[in-house]
């Protein structure tokens, strides 16, 4: 049976060395998050997946949701009680609005408590996570009508969210749905047309499933110029706001998936459902973008979840599993084998997860300060700054992190040898739960083509200038320092390759667009490590202070520096076969005709 | 449903182009191997795959083997019929030795067939593949006696074979195994213990199961240089040489895995099983290792296997789903969308497929020759430098190969977007069965310390020398042609950071074995991506041959030289990284206590 223990003390690190935390109390909305209340946030939420949600990952992925013959879908055992404590635990109002019911923590403190969560139990996660996506897509857009009834109900979690977007033809492609809005002439909209892969579109959790759903107000234009966004509740409110009709959205089938099994992924048959408008007619996308950008950054933390998790457990094993002797002998005498530990390829492979997972974790909590920052600070420079990087660095969180999630958990099942192929020791499932964070919400060449066909060229360059800018100044400062500067002379040549490459971009993707999209995924990946690398550079010199303050853990300071290093030497490489790549543009690869295929 | 349809044309062009099975026939054995019968055979075994077990792969996936109350196992619907014609096609027969009712093909024309029955039915294919091992182990090592009772019937498949040796505390370190084999005095042995992850230990496929166990008598040393091989018959032979008495040896349960369903991986309980010695007392790892080094090939062209039915099904989508317009517009107009095939990045993904598995099938079939030629060559120059080359790349064709399996289904799937993530669409099913191939035969990290520490120093370096030689010669001879040099000087460059790694090795590892284990993987990798370029240089070269010969199929040969030229530009460029990981050493990936953990 897998483990898990929330990784306190390096979100800790994070929080203290890459966001600030303490630099950041003026800012609105961080007044709330002192030293003491996160700490203990960190703590209860650890405890919380670790206590409840971890038991449960293994017999959801077994049991799955099920859909009954009524239409109904009964989530695995022990997960409505594990909702229940979670509600009880007011873990669902961590970052809702202030006004709506909730604790409005900052998204970094919520990012790193969802971390957690995930790493736990992600098919339980899942429901929780678009639940968010609803309420601040309602938030931004909604009526204040629309707010007063349902932002309360999902803020507590009593009820439930959803985003209806894709249908069989139209995933990607938006443009080409086909549900139907017709207007009752009282306000209401009727809603015809089925969607597809809907996370959390019924289950029995919630005592009431809020959906938002895109869809073709009749005489619009059709494509994505004509999208509307409407609220469609599962039950219908009644006058005192309570659930009361059953609304004709139903739930046709759930598909059976590769992993994720708790989570139900629904067919919803739309018979005429009763919906309203939210937000301006038309402008349905606007507002889904809005909600998909924010949850991009929650499937990269999936990622990292999942690369937590699976590295926790690959280590536990390499420390209890003998086999072999090391190759520098006479480390362990003890037994008839060592610890496979000892083996350099074995913690090659421990190595490589550490310096990814520990380095997506500081990514992550840094794009989500970003995002607060870009909603909350008072100070403009900072605010547009801080929108720019956010805008440019999700697409990376999202791509880069969630392959990462697959390379990790792959890595620590290879750990376990033929024990990880069998499903009673857990690691295999791991893989197949990552596996989607790499589809859903934009599959991750979606990602890389906004990054270079959208982020890039974003007023002029803007923002990717900004982080080069960044990037560079750490460089140049931790060159004086003598642990820090072979660190920062590695990221230097990472960083250039990424510059001739943007350049790159410049000088031939206006002429000819196929050039930017052969490069983007290596692009979106060069700029991942790029930016993993800088994580690096600043955890190194965050590592140094705590040295330097005589910091009472010195060993895991030392190891923060150690990972550093091997980042520097192992991974920051890559950052010339990606240039390569980019470089290499499209003829090649558009050259062959598509009958010789 | 997913679909196949084997590669018969490109099977053909590598037994021309890199095999020369046509300059061959004065080898003995290839007599029999006339073009004519080759491609009957290639037909005919395409056919058998696609027609009898492509249909059955996904029913094997959902019902699995099943073990029931008696622990007897039952095998999923249709594979029984399935099996009984594939014996009566004779194909169990084809490479197996003459002597004993085989046709005795080449391995490399085996090596062709395999790849298609694997590619169509991974599951069931595995239980063929074991027996092939078992015959290759009993004749090498068997008594007269024991092949004329139990090869017969294992060439023609009314039996099948197994390979025993893991147990629950000794996989890779195979010298911790216990089980017993105390003498009869008859000449038996009884043979005590339990064997894990055991390949077919049990099914309703054949008459009779012969188990080949590796197991310790007492007195001899507890250690590897204590283990003997046995042969222990489910069904002990009676007078007639048919199945008689029921042996003690059971199977307990069988794994729950992530894949390969409808393989029974099973526990076997030997409870005093009567065995019989083969070979010679305590040798028995040695005839253990040359069936595994016969089964590691094979199980690298499981990674092919996968790829190739992976990447068909994905060119079959990208045809077929319209998503998007292109980027360079009007390429299509006749739809609302174009199909996905014109969008750069879907390009990349089906050029990286293409590129990696027409590369990984010219590589399996030359270590195929290698393998021929080292047992039946004539020319003893031949026969040793053929006998090199195989120790040296198996490892590197069953690691670099399957890695790339899972790499080529992963990508597959994501041509899918959402659909590749449920059951219905067969893609993950690819990814789940492609990656045990990754783990057993000993792991790719096992492959990789063979061949740094055992392949490289190996006679002074000789093989490794000769391979340098071989591809340095074909590069001079490139360099004279138009379209082949960029593609010489592509390999060139590749080839030169390898040598530089290798002689990396003889400086740092003998000092430091922590250096060679921290660089293995890397090394593995670096000679896989030079390997596969090498064999491109070929089917260029040989593609350009056809178009000078003015082949047919021009396209084809055309394809052939764009594909080439696309593995030059985007994958021998990550021969840098892998030297620069290797030149990283061991000091920082070795840094950390064991406690840092």
């Amino acid at each position: 049976m897998p483990t898990y223990a929330a990784p306190v003390k390096d979100t800790r690190f994070v929080l203290n060395h890459i966001v600030g935390l303490d630099r950041l109390s003026n800012v609105p909305g961080f007044q709330n998050a002192t030293p003491d209340l996160v700490d203990a946030v960190l703590e209860a939420g650890g405890t919380f997946a670790a206590e409840v949600l971890q038991p449960l990952n293994q017999v959801g992925d077994r049991e799955g949701a099920q859909r009954q013959p009524d239409g109904s879908v009964r989530m695995p055992t022990g997960f409505k009680d594990a909702y229940e404590k979670y509600k009880e635990g007011g873990w669902p109002t961590l970052t809702g609005p202030e006004e709506y019911g909730g604790q409005e923590l900052p998204l970094v403190v919520g990012t790193a408590v969802s971390e957690y969560l995930m790493s736990a139990n992600l098919g339980f996660s899942l429901t929780v996570m678009l639940t968010e996506g609803c309420i601040a897509a309602l938030e931004l857009e909604g009526s204040d009508e629309q707010k007063a009834m349902y932002l309360p109900k999902l803020v507590s979690g009593e009820w439930s969210g959803t985003m209806n977007l894709t249908e069989a033809h139209a995933g990607t492609d938006l443009g080409l749905i086909r549900t139907k809005a017709e207007p009752n002439g009282d306000g209401s909209y009727s809603i015809t047309g089925q969607k597809i892969f809907i996370t959390g579109g019924e289950h029995d959790l919630s005592e009431n499933i809020i959906h938002l759903v895109l869809a073709k107000i009749p005489g619009d234009p059709d494509n994505v110029k004509g999208i509307s966004l409407f609220v469609v509740p599962k039950y219908i409110l009644d006058e005192n706001g309570k659930p009361g009709t059953r609304n004709s959205v139903t739930c046709g089938s759930i598909e059976h998936k590769m992993g994720i099994n708790a989570s139900p992924t629904c067919v919803l048959n739309y018979d005429g459902a009763k919906g309203w408008l939210v937000g301006e007619r038309t402008k349905g996308l606007r507002a889904m973008f809005i909600m998909m950008n924010a949850a991009r950054l929650g499937v990269g933390v999936q990622g990292l979840a999942m690369s937590e998790v699976a590295y926790q457990n690959a280590v536990a094993y390499a420390k209890d599993r003998r086999q072999g002797r090391a190759l520098v002998r006479n480390k362990e005498i003890a037994d008839a084998a060592d610890p496979i530990i000892v083996h350099p390829d074995v913690r090659r492979m421990l190595m490589d997860m550490r310096a990814f997972t520990e380095g997506s974790r500081a990514l992550a909590l840094w794009t989500a300060l970003q995002v607060d920052l870009s909603r909350k600070s008072e100070d403009a420079t900072e605010k547009q700054a801080a929108s720019d990087l956010n805008a440019l660095l999700t697409p990376v969180v999202k791509g880069y992190l969630t392959d990462l999630g697959l390379q990790i958990t792959v890595t620590a099942q290879q750990v376990y040898g033929g024990h990880g192929y069998v499903k009673e020791w857990g690691m295999e499932q791991f893989v197949r739960d990552a596996r989607i964070a790499q589809i859903y919400e934009g599959t991750n060449g979606i990602q890389a083509m906004d990054l270079v066909g959208r982020k890039l060229p974003m007023d002029g360059g803007r923002a990717v200038r900004l982080f080069f800018d960044r990037v560079t100044r750490d460089i140049a400062e931790a060159k004086g320092h003598e642990r820090l500067a072979p660190l920062a002379d590695a990221l230097e040549k990472a960083l250039g390759h990424l510059q001739a490459s943007t350049l790159w971009f410049v000088q031939n993707a206006m002429t000819n667009p196929d050039n930017a999209g052969a490069g983007a995924v290596s692009y979106m990946n060069l700029m991942g490590v790029t930016a993993l690398g800088w994580m690096w550079l600043l955890m190194a010199k965050g590592a140094q202070e705590d040295l330097a303050n005589g910091a009472a853990d010195k060993s895991f300071a030392e190891a923060k520096l150690i990972t550093a290093k091997y980042f520097a030497e192992r991974m920051l490489p890559e950052a010339s076969t990606y240039r390569r790549r980019i470089e290499a543009g499209s003829a090649t690869l558009m050259a062959l005709p598509v009958e010789a295929f």
